[in-house]
Parts: C-alpha cells; sequence; structure tokens
C-alpha cells in the first residue's frame, strides 16, 4: 500500500491523476479501520477511479478530557485493509504537518452542533470542519464518504459543504454493525468482554424505538421513553442522550413528521458509544 | 464583458479553461471598481491565462451600522473597466445566491483580526473570510490578488489560506494612489470637496513617520505620535487608530525591528478611510 506523509506527496499524485482524468474519491478516517471504514472505502472505489484514505487521529477534535493520546492506532492493519479493499493511496500525516504552531483559523457550524454530541463535545466538531477542510483542500476530490454511524458529522459537513460551496458530492454510507446488532467503532476495542455483551442494548434500544414507529406512534416522547426504558434494563448502560431530532437541521421535533434522526449515546462503562437510525414519514 | 450571475456557470467556464490547460486568476472585488482595482486585474492577467473578477457587495462583512445600503455600485462602469484591463469574465451575483437563508457555517483567524480595523469591525474579517472561501471554492483560481490597502485583510487571508491548505498563490499587490497621494478606494466617492482635501492628510502622515523611521527613529511610540500629531493638524481629521504591528502576526511592537506595518485609520467627516506603508530593517 502506497502510504505518504506529506501533503506535497498528495497533491503530486492527485496532479498526475487529473492529468489522466480520473475522478478522486476521499475517505477521512482517524485508522484502526474496521469494517465500517472498509464499507466506505469499497463505495468510493466502485464510484471513483482513484481513492485516498487519509488516516489522521485528529488532535483539535478531542476535548482536554477526551481519549486523542489513547485512542487505537495500527497503520500496519490499516493499510493491508486499504490494499485489499482497492484504495489507491493512504495519506497519514504527523499533527505538525497538518498544524502551524501558531494555527489560528477556525470553522464552525452554528446550531447543527450544539445539540446531541456537541452538548457534552463543545470542540469537537469545529475541529472536525476543519481537518476536513483542510483534507478537501489537499485532496480536492469529486467526492468523499462519511459512515452514518456519525449522524451529526455527517449533517455537520453537508452544511459546511453546502455553505462553502466546494465543489465536493458527500455521501452518506450505511451502518455497519456486529453481528448481535453493535454498530461497528474504533471505539468497541476498549470495551471489555462484560461491556462488550451489555453495549448490545444500544442496538437493542433503537429497535424497540423503531418498532414504536413503524406501529404509527408519532410522539416524540414517547418513542423517547420506550428506548430509554431499554437501556436503562441494562445495568452497564448509563445514558448520555436520547434524542429525536429533525435530519437535516438537527432541531428537536415533538410530533414525528418528514425526516426524523433518532440518536443516542451511551456509556458503558468509561465508553462512550453512539448508535442512530433515520426515519422518514 | 461576459457577466453571469450564477455559481454554475462560473464553474462551466473553469472547467472548460482547466480542460484547454489554463491557468486561472482571481480578483474579489465590492465593485466600483477604481484603478487600484485595475492594477490587481492587470497583475492578474499579466500572470495568468485566465482572469476571474467577482463584483459582489458582501453584506456579511458589513456591520449592522456600516455602510451596506449606501455602498457605491455600478456595474455597467465595472464591466467596462475590467474589459480594457483584460479580465475574462466578471461573478456578479445577488446575495441570495451567495448565501442560503439558513446558512449556519462560520470562518474566523483569531489574533489576526481583533485588533487594528477588527477592533471597531467585529464582524468585518469573519465576513471577509466567509466569502473569500466560498470565491475560492467556486473559481478554484491559481492565484488570488488582494490590495496591500487592506493590510490585515491581506494578513488575515495569507493566515486563512496557509491554515485551511487552500492550493492558492496570494498575491499582494501596492496601494495606488491620488496624485496628492490619497490612497484610491471606492469610499474616497462619498467625501465632499472639503473632505477630498482634508483626505490628503492620511498619506502625508504616513510620510512623516515614514521619514522618522528612515531617520534611524526605532521606538514605536514616537514614531506614532510624529503621524498621530500631522493627523492632529487637520480640523476634519478624527482619528480612529495609529498602530505599528508585526507584518505577518499583526501584534503591536514597541522597537521596531524586523517587518512592521505602520497601519491607520481616520475619519473624514463622517467617512472612515485607511493607509497604510510597510517598513523593513
Amino acid at each position: 500500500m502506497n502510504i505518504v506523509n506529506t501533503i506535497e506527496e498528495v497533491r503530486d499524485k492527485v496532479k498526475s491523476w487529473r492529468k489522466e482524468g480520473s475522478t478522486i474519491g476521499l475517505v477521512t478516517t482517524m485508522g484502526y479501520l474496521h469494517e465500517g471504514h472498509e464499507s466506505l472505502i469499497k463505495r468510493a472505489v466502485s464510484e471513483n477511479d482513484k481513492v485516498v484514505v487519509s488516516v489522521f487521529v485528529n488532535p483539535t477534535q478531542f476535548g482536554p478530557n477526551e481519549d486523542l493520546k489513547t485512542y487505537p492506532r495500527d497503520i500496519t492493519r490499516d493499510g493491508e485493509l486499504c490494499e485489499s479493499a482497492g484504495a489507491s493511496l493512504i495519506f497519514n500525516p504527523e499533527p505538525s504537518t497538518m498544524y502551524y504552531k501558531d494555527a489560528s483559523t477556525t470553522i464552525n457550524v452554528k446550531g447543527l452542533t450544539e445539540g446531541l454530541c456537541g452538548a457534552k463535545r463543545p470542540v469537537h466538531f469545529g475541529g472536525v470542519c476543519l481537518v476536513v477542510s483542510k483534507l478537501f483542500n489537499i485532496v480536492t476530490p469529486d467526492r468523499a464518504y462519511f459512515g452514518e454511524k456519525d449522524a451529526q458529522q455527517l449533517a455537520v459537513i453537508k452544511r459546511m459543504v453546502r455553505d462553502l460551496n466546494f465543489n465536493i458530492e458527500i455521501i452518506g454510507c450505511p451502518i455497519i454493525r456486529e453481528a448481535d446488532g453493535l454498530a461497528k467503532s474504533s471505539r468497541n476495542a476498549y470495551l471489555s468482554k462484560d461491556e462488550r455483551k451489555a453495549a448490545v442494548v444500544l442496538s437493542k434500544s433503537l429497535e424497540c424505538g423503531k418498532k414504536a414507529l413503524n406501529s404509527g406512534e408519532r410522539n416524540a416522547d414517547k418513542v423517547k421513553k420506550i428506548i430509554i426504558q431499554k437501556l436503562n434494563s441494562e445495568s452497564l448502560a448509563k445514558i448520555d442522550y436520547v434524542e429525536i431530532v429533525d435530519s437535516l437541521n438537527l432541531k428537536p421535533v415533538s410530533n414525528i413528521d418528514g425526516n426524523i434522526l433518532v440518536a443516542i449515546a451511551v456509556y458503558i462503562g468509561k465508553i462512550r458509544l453512539i448508535d442512530n437510525f433515520t426515519f422518514k414519514i
């Protein structure tokens, strides 16, 4: 697998691909790739001539008490996964390559970033917008692929791309799950054996919510209550939030109508996991 | 002159130029073009195969009590100037083309935007960064040209381009002056006859400061005092600020060493004018 560390190497590759008339897909990741990332890369490979995967544990999207230092890393395994999935290039920069010491530019998407995960992670989405903008400007892809598991991130990126006129198509890809329903996440690696078993309650609780919606329930509080009840049945689970919001502007809804996002964040022991589904009427 | 109003028309043009292998220069303006803009366009024409001039009075860079509504506009004359200067295309969008009603993305450059003009114009540089980023993403130029008259804007844009990895060369162009020394500005059109005469005090005061520097004065307060004295000799002039700062990070300096920017903002009657020069040791 061709792994490069400098911006110049990426730009040179992109320039030569563009000369050939190739289209370019981008999958931005923090590495420790799993089948969720793999599905994004394969989708990108199927829709573009060349695919760049960025592997960068981005410091600006971690809060001071978050897991920047312990975030799992394995570039060798990531290289193998990218190779077999058909990627063309991995961009694996050092933090000092991406950020000058006196970096002073910030990007924020107001309104969409205050609720859900943003409420507890005030710097997170600013850091995401910043690094994604930088990667967009370095790789200049035609299409960029993001997982629907990070539903708020996907909505924020779509809004940023629209507002800043990036000429890039943003493609959301379905959540990939373990056999028991747990959404794939690099952070699942942190879970103990008991926690791993308990973590299935996230997807199970969402199934309960979905069932209520499919049965015609349109009162958001009632659907949330059903999800909360299921989550509370698991003693290792501690709810961060259970929210039902408009899919586009992420504002809470009380009566379910149009396109909605049902999103949850739950601590299993000390590990914070997220899951969600969208629902259309 | 080819004047287009939609983003799609610009993108189509740029795409066809790129197919031919043409390089592209961009001059972003708020219109009511004068010889200062003309010098930017001519420089761009000399260094690029195609040149796009954007003419857009950008609402997001005006504060609530500023002159958005009265800002002078004359697209017919602007078209003639662009034509004769050799520009390839004018992009003259409506505000509704540039900004969705629910636009929510902000860009800021911390540190460089708090002093000088930013102190009195708290939303100004955020609006500049936003519109310039959008224009960069719409036009995707190789080079973009900015006047040194707006010295803080030039420093902010350079920092933003570096921090966000825009693959665009930012070129600063010298201030163009009237015969008596007044820096060319669209806002000069607001001046009454008496105010126009009085306005020459800006450049004259800077000449006094430059003379002191050339004579070896290295105490910033003393140089500022000389400039302030000259400005105060004109009864129609009211100082907003007289500052001596580091050229790159715009932080005030007390002892003059390295590259500095001497910048002033002065009200002549109700009209706020700016001027500056840089000095290297």
